[in-house]
């Protein structure tokens, strides 16, 4: 089930940044709290809230405060809108070559 | 052969603009004089060469003068790199639920 909030401009802007995609490269091996994951990152952890403002916004992540600690989890929703935006690039593309193909190959191969 | 330009920061930021992401798609048909393109965008031909900048340098598109005319097509470096990214976190949270779901089903089932 898609969530409704995702949209394709965020998505993708939100992907156009290296800090935000290591989030979501260490979220896609499981859920984990804002503290554990703003470790590893060469940022303050007020970016990495920042940035986790983005992907939520965008529908590439989720978050949940239980008691004080804050978990956040990958939302597949944007990442498959961004997927079949260009896996549908892709189709065309090769629609467009397959019928090169023809062309060239003649009316005798069809 | 994927171009040396592409800059997986520069593809996702150039995908999260509409026009441009329209761009690709008329592209992803077939090759298109820069004029033809921007025909039937609601912008001036001044705003599509700038996107078409955006769009070569982030290795999505290319562009080629011959005489008076700049035909552009799709550069696929660019989708591949992105499509790549994408996969790859796709097939992490993917191994992860097959983890979990051989945590589940215990030690008799594996």
């Amino acid at each position: 089930m898609p969530s409704k909030k995702v949209n394709i401009d965020r998505v993708f802007h939100a992907l156009g940044d290296p800090t935000r995609r290591a989030i979501v490269e260490k979220l896609s091996e499981g859920p984990i709290s804002v503290s554990r994951l703003a470790m590893p990152l060469a940022v303050t952890l007020a970016a990495v809230v920042q940035h986790l403002h983005v992907l939520e916004a965008s529908g590439l992540v989720r978050t949940e405060k239980a008691g004080r600690v804050r978990t956040c989890r990958i939302d597949p929703a944007g990442l498959t809108v961004a997927e079949q935006w260009i896996g549908d690039q892709r189709s065309a593309w090769e629609r467009r070559f397959d019928r090169l193909g023809d062309l060239l190959a003649g009316p005798d191969e069809k």
